[in-house]
C-alpha cells in the first residue's frame, strides 16, 4: 500500500464538518478505495471555541492557515471557507508550498481561474472542484472525462437549488414569490440574505465554470446574461402553465450546432470563429421536458454532445452530504493519481487552450415569452402586433383572457414570438414600452424550445 | 507530448465503425483532450469485403487478430464482436501480450469477469468498460469514481432500451406486447430475435456489472432472479395506470441499509455479513418517480448513496454514437494515465475483495402488486385473502370491476400487499393458484415503493 495521504482542511462548516466526518468515521472505506490510508492532519477554522461534532479530536484544530498549508505531513489542501480573498490566498500559498487544492469555490474559480490554474501548473499540482458546481452531481468529471470524445454543443442546467425550490412552490401550491422564498428560508434551503442565489449570481459562477470546461471559454460572471427570479410575478407562471410551460431557472451554455433553430448564428459567422451563448435566466420549458420535472432542492443538467446526443445528470445540489460527497471524491482522486493526469491533460484556464468566444447577448436567437399589462382598449393590440412585425418578428400563440370587470383597469396579454434575434426583440420591446397603453413595464422570457 | 497511443480494432460493425469514424475524423480533438495522438492502427473484422464508411483506409482492415494484438506500435486493443468464446480469447490474449483492453462486452464480463481482471493484474494493464452497461451514460465512472465516498445502498436501473421503448409504447399508445414488439422491430430498437433483451437476460449482464462495482459482489448472470417483459399482458398495465403506477422493467440491487423497509433482513442477519438483493423483473413505479418518467429507448440509473443520497444519470443506452463515445473515452483515460490508475485502486472481480453476499431471493422483502382472473362467483375473495392472511401478508389496496356481463366467465382481480417476505408471497401464489376458482396463474410483480 502507498503512503498516506495527508490532508488539511481551511474551513470547517457545513460541508467542512462534513468532510472531516467522512475522513474520521470511514477510513477503512476510503483506504480501500484509494488504495492508501487518507489522512486529516489539519483543521483551520476561524473560532475554535466553537462546539463540533465530538468526532473531531480538538488537538487537529487550530486557526492558522499557514501552518496547515507549510505542514510536511500535509499533501492536500482542502479550501472550503468560500469567498475570493482570504480563500485565493489560501489557494495560492497552498500550490506554491507544493500542495494539491480541493475547492468548492465557484466564485473563487469564475472570478480567479487563470491565475490559480496558472499557479497549479507553475508548481505541478492539481486543483480539484468537482463540488464547486451542483453538489453532488459529478458535472465536472461527466464534462471533462466521460463526454471526452465530445464536442459539448448544448447545457442547460438547474443549477441553484434555492431557485427551484421556489419556482417549485409557485408553480405546484400557487404561492407568490415572497412566501415561497420564506418557505425556503424556513426549511433552511435559502440563506437569510438569499440575493445571490435568487438573482441567478450564484448560478452564473457555476456557469462560468462548465463554459471553461465544456468550451475552453473564459466567460467572467459579468459577460454573463443574467435575470433571476427575485421579480417573477406568479401570474407568468400560471400563464406559462396555460401554454403547457413550467418556468425554470436555467444556467444555459449553447453553440450554433445545436439542432434545431434557437442560437444559430447568423451567415458567414461561423466562419470568424466558434461561438457560444451563455446565459442565466427563467425560461420556459414544455411540461414533458426533462428538466421541467426537477423539482425542489435537485439540481440538474442536460448536457448535448455531437457524438452521445443527450445525457442528463441529476441530483442534490447543495448540503453537507452531497457537497462533502464531492470533496472526498476528488480526494481519492488525488491519492489514486487520476487527478494529476486530468490536470495535465485539461489544461483549464489555460491561455493556450483555444476555446469559443463569446456569442453577444443581442446575437442569440430565441423565442419569446411576452406578457404586457396594456388598458382594455381598441387598437391596443393593433399597435403591439405592427411592433413586432416593423422587427420581423412572427407570433407564435396569443393569450388574452375575457377580462372580468373591464371598468378600465389594465388587463394582461401573452405572446409568444417565433425565433427572433434578441436584439430585434428588445428594440420592439422598448417600443411597446413607450405605448400608451403599456400600464407596467413589458415581462419577457426566453422559451427553451 | 507524450507518444502516439496505437489502437487495434477488434470488430467493426454499428459501434466499432463509429469508434473508427470518431478516431479518424475527430483526430485533433481527441489528442488535445489526451494530450496525446490517438492513432487508430488496425481493424480486424469477420468479413473484409464488406462496404464500410469510405473513411476508414481499407489498408487497415484485415481479418487476422493475431497480428494485430501482437503489433508492437498498437497499444491498446478494443474489443467489439461480442459473444463469450472468441471475444475471451481477444481480451486474454491482449493482456498476455502486454496491450490495455477496452470493450462494451457485459456478457463476457459477468461470465469471465474474475479471470479477465486476474490475467490484467498480473499483466500489468487496464481493462476499461464504460460502454457496457447503459451505452452513453458514464455510470461505470460515477459508482467507481465520482462517488467513491460513499457505500451506495440501491441501484435501480432501466438498462434495457429496447424494453423500455415497448413498455412506453404499451402504456402509451395502449398497444399490445406483440405490436410494442413489432413497432421496435421496424424502428430498429429490437433485433429480429429480441429474446436477451425482452427476457431480461441483457439487463442481468449489466446489474452483475454494476454489482461488481459497487458491492463487490460476483454475482453470475444465473444468480440473478430474472423476469422480462415477454409475458407481460396490456391488462396489467391498464391496472398499474389505475391505481398510480407505471410498470417498468428495472435491473434492482439492494441492501438492508435503505431507508424504509423494502430489503430489510431479518433480525440477527445484519451480523452474518453484509447482504444485497439483486433481480431484474418488471416493477411498479409510482407515476412521479424519475425512472417511471423515462421513456422510449432511454436508460437511466439512480444510484443511492449513503453519504450523498440519490442522484440520477440518464441518456442513450445504446447506438452507434452513445456507445461509441463511451469507447473512445475509455481511450482517453488510458492515454491520459487515468485509467491505469483507476484499475490498479478498484481491484475489480478480485478474490481480494471482500464484498457483500447475495441476499437469497425468498428473503427478500417487497410489497407486490398480485392480478386474478377468477370466477365471478361468491367466497372467491374470502379464500384469497384468506390465503394470504395465512402466510401474515396484509393487503395495502384492491381493484375490482363490475363484469359487464357476468356470464360467468372469469374476471380481474388486483390486490397491492403491504411488505411481505418473497418466500411467503410465493408460498401464499402457490395455494391460491390451486384454487377451483382461478381461472389463469396469477400474475404477481414487486412495487417499486
Amino acid at each position: 500500500m502507498l503512503d498516506t495521504l495527508g490532508i488539511a482542511l481551511i474551513g470547517c462548516g457545513t460541508v467542512g464538518g462534513g468532510v472531516a466526518e467522512i475522513l474520521l468515521r470511514h477510513g477503512d472505506r476510503l483506504a480501500s478505495r484509494a488504495g492508501r490510508p487518507l489522512a486529516l492532519r489539519r483543521i483551520v477554522v476561524r473560532d475554535p471555541s466553537k462546539v463540533r461534532d465530538p468526532i473531531i479530536p480538538k488537538e487537529l484544530i487550530s486557526t492558522d492557515h499557514a501552518a496547515a498549508i507549510h505542514d510536511p505531513s500535509v499533501h492536500v489542501v482542502v479550501e472550503l471557507i468560500g469567498g475570493t480573498t482570504t480563500a485565493k490566498k489560501v489557494v495560492l500559498d497552498a500550490l506554491s508550498a507544493g500542495k494539491h487544492v480541493v475547492t468548492a469555490n465557484k466564485a473563487l474559480l469564475a472570478d480567479a481561474g487563470h491565475e490559480i490554474f496558472e499557479a497549479a501548473r507553475k508548481a505541478q499540482r492539481a486543483v480539484c472542484f468537482e463540488a464547486a458546481v451542483a453538489g453532488g452531481v459529478p458535472i465536472i468529471r461527466a464534462l471533462g472525462e466521460s463526454l471526452a470524445a465530445n464536442q459539448v454543443t448544448a447545457i442547460q442546467g438547474i443549477l441553484n437549488g434555492t431557485s427551484n425550490f421556489i419556482l417549485t412552490a409557485m408553480a405546484e401550491q400557487g404561492m407568490t414569490y415572497a412566501a415561497a422564498l420564506a418557505e425556503a428560508q424556513k426549511l433552511g434551503y435559502a440563506e437569510a440574505d438569499p440575493t445571490l442565489d435568487v438573482d441567478g449570481s450564484d448560478a452564473a459562477h457555476k456557469l462560468a465554470v462548465l463554459a471553461q470546461i465544456a468550451f475552453g471559454v473564459a466567460a467572467r460572471p459579468h459577460e454573463i446574461q443574467r435575470n433571476g427570479i427575485d421579480t417573477l410575478d406568479a401570474m407568468d407562471i400560471r400563464f406559462a402553465d396555460e401554454l403547457g410551460y413550467t418556468i425554470k431557472l436555467l444556467a444555459e451554455a449553447w453553440t450554433g450546432e445545436v439542432e434545431g433553430e434557437r442560437g444559430r448564428q447568423g451567415e458567414g459567422e461561423s466562419k470568424s470563429g466558434r461561438r457560444v451563448a451563455l446565459h442565466v435566466a427563467p425560461v420556459l420549458l414544455r411540461h414533458t421536458d426533462l428538466l421541467a420535472q426537477v423539482r425542489g432542492a435537485y439540481n440538474a443538467i442536460l448536457v448535448h454532445g455531437d457524438i452521445v446526443g443527450e445525457t442528463l445528470y441529476q441530483g442534490p445540489g447543495a448540503g453537507r452530504g452531497p457537497t462533502a460527497s464531492s470533496v472526498v471524491a476528488d480526494l481519492i482522486d488525488i491519492a489514486v493519481g487520476r487527478a494529476q493526469c486530468t490536470f495535465a491533460a485539461a489544461q483549464l484556464w489555460s491561455k493556450a487552450n483555444k476555446g469559443f468566444e463569446i456569442e453577444p447577448a443581442e446575437r442569440v436567437r430565441s423565442r419569446f415569452y411576452l406578457r404586457l399589462l396594456v388598458a382594455d382598449k381598441p387598437g391596443v393590440l393593433a399597435d403591439v402586433t405592427r411592433i413586432l412585425a416593423d422587427e420581423q418578428i412572427s407570433i407564435s400563440s396569443m393569450v388574452q383572457h375575457e377580462a372580468a370587470e373591464s371598468g378600465g383597469s389594465p388587463v394582461p396579454l401573452v405572446i409568444v414570438t417565433h425565433y427572433a434575434e434578441t436584439g430585434r426583440f428588445k428594440a420592439a420591446l422598448a417600443k411597446i414600452n413607450r405605448l400608451a397603453s403599456a400600464a407596467a413595464p413589458a415581462v419577457f422570457f426566453s422559451m427553451g424550445d
